[in-house]
């Protein structure tokens, strides 16, 4: 017994279920592996990962199985030199967390802020990934399809998801405004692209004709039946594979996650210098509206902040990134999640056939 | 073929839906009366509305359909008196769209700024509709249950469905994000709740034991399918019903709405002193920051610049109340509406079923 769409069978999945990848740690090597081994599609956040990293862990999961995987890079342009005076304001506004936790104030972002994208573009084309998906803007998709690579892009408007089918994509992410982490808008404000996940893949269904991939606030199968209602071919998950023993997580990012009992996210820029969603924290709200780097430049300043914190155990100043559906997170290993996802997507469509009374 | 759930037979409903109230004028006796008798709860949203009025118009129903009908009120507490520095201050930023239109200023806000509560809900006591529903507050549902009223309360995050499990209520109604109109928020700031849909519903379906009903972003059967996949027992459509012939919506309301490609809707509290959704026009983008009354004061100095403009057709400075998923409002008489989604719901659960394999 198992669900199937057209999009999974195509993508040679168990089940229509995206890990989503989570740059920065929390989809690591293990739980790729652990992820698309169980029949989902585990995904590498590649973001901030160089060109021959990616390439060895590509190869790791090779090395324990056939079943495919994702990669995912963020594709917005960097921005140039930072005047020294925006440098100066910016660190100024995390000297007193740094001094907290015996720190060093941080030193100024220098290009090139992440990996070089082109590279990177290089090491996909390389490792021939089952599906590569961009974040943050839209490239053509012709040189990875070239490859047999099915290529996706993340929507948070129907515009968005309008310009990825005219680009030749694949498939569109529909970015619901639950979704933990970064934000996708590339052609609209982001603070005006908060459409919900339930409006927006509808939205997006109604108004593109290639495969629909809904995200934001999907937690259980009942969420995922849900997306398949509203005409999503898949569901993408990241929450909830966050505690999972696998993901590479932080513990003290594992721990507030299992502990949260509201949706308690916010949206913050301050951590990477573009809006994504995690638990407010005392960083969120403090420095709510203090001077920072353009992306992904003031990740580049916050980043031994964060690190110092987690080692810590001190979860004021890492970056919890969490969708507003958290309080569903479980602890289990990524297989049982996913088992669990699909038994809990079956009852939920087979209960809801069963409302149609003659 | 129907769609039936445990919460749409006990209210005697054709099939599980709401017709959301919404007061100042939307829900009208004609789009009540419709709703209801094509098989939903058609509602009344009588905030606004005075005892008498309120008794009229359900007697107009009766003489109509033996169906059953929905009543709602606003049952947060009015404000005392505003100091007269408040109030010119409000009424300063409001003078050059009332010079536009030719209106003189606004006179000061005088109490009661609404109708009186108290004589509200003897009102609901007299009239004894099927279903009761609060708004922006939460009070203790038994005066009305013991006269055989059904009675549900909005919520907008977990904290507010438990209150109103705790005080006895028969349901809740999970207010997504998405949702148009008034956020019911009475516990928890309402910028912090804008939990959407997807996420609040299940998460309220998991929180509590009494039925959920899903609200925000639902404008199609898909969405009513999305709604119970969640667990929602029923699904609640305001927006879906404001462009119906039936309507009360000024036709300025129901032409944008038609009009409208992408969620472009904002909150704001400019219109009536408290947050709610609508699309974004010129009022609410330059009043952003302006001062204002407080609920529903502000409400009483706004009502002749937007009673004016949706005269004249402006639809600068009408309340354009709308939900995110706007872009998929259709013009249909409630009855044909109705019947389109209860064949949607089908054929959407259905389409989902099929989606398992053996």
């Amino acid at each position: 017994m198992k669900v199937v769409t057209a999009f999974s069978e195509r993508l040679g999945l168990r089940l229509p279920l995206i890990q989503a990848p989570m740059a920065g740690g929390p989809s690591s090597l293990e739980l790729v592996i652990a992820a698309s081994s169980a029949g989902a599609l585990g995904s590498f956040g590649f973001a901030y990962t160089q060109p021959e990293e990616m390439k060895r862990q590509a190869a790791a999961v090779r090395a324990k199985t056939d079943a495919p995987f994702g990669i995912n890079l963020f594709v917005s342009p960097q921005p140039g030199a930072i005047p020294a005076a925006e440098q100066r304001a910016a660190i100024e506004a995390l000297a007193r967390y740094c001094r907290e936790l015996d720190l060093p104030a941080p030193e100024p972002a220098k290009a090139p802020y992440a990996p070089d994208l082109e590279a990177q573009f290089a090491a996909v084309e390389d490792i021939k990934p089952r599906v590569f998906t961009v974040h943050l803007d839209s490239v053509p998709p012709q040189r990875f399809q070239k490859h047999g690579i099915v290529v996706g892009g993340s929507a948070n408007c129907i515009a968005e998801a309008k310009r990825l089918e005219e680009l030749g994509y694949d498939f569109v992410i529909a970015q619901g405004g639950e979704a933990g982490g970064h934000r996708g808008s590339y052609l609209r404000d982001p603070y005006q692209s908060l459409t919900g996940t339930l409006a927006l893949t509808r939205l997006i269904v109604r108004a593109v004709r290639i495969p629909v991939v809904a995200a934001g606030g999907i937690m259980d199968g009942a969420g995922i039946a849900a997306a398949l209602a509203l005409g999503a071919q898949a569901a993408q998950l990241g929450t909830a594979f966050l505690p999972c023993p696998e993901s590479g997580a932080s513990p003290v990012h594992k721990e507030a996650l299992l502990q949260v009992t509201e949706d308690e996210t916010q949206i913050t820029e301050k951590f990477s210098g573009k809006p994504a969603r995690g638990l407010a924290n005392r960083f969120i709200r403090e420095m709510a509206t203090a001077p920072q780097l353009a992306f992904p430049a003031q990740g580049n300043i916050t980043a031994k902040l964060r690190a110092a914190a987690a080692k810590a155990g001190n979860a004021d100043y890492v970056a919890l990134w969490a969708g507003q559906a958290s309080p569903l997170a479980r602890k289990l290993p990524a297989a049982e999640l996913i088992a669990a996802l699909e038994r809990e997507t079956i009852a939920a469509l087979r209960a809801n056939a069963a409302l149609i009374k003659e």
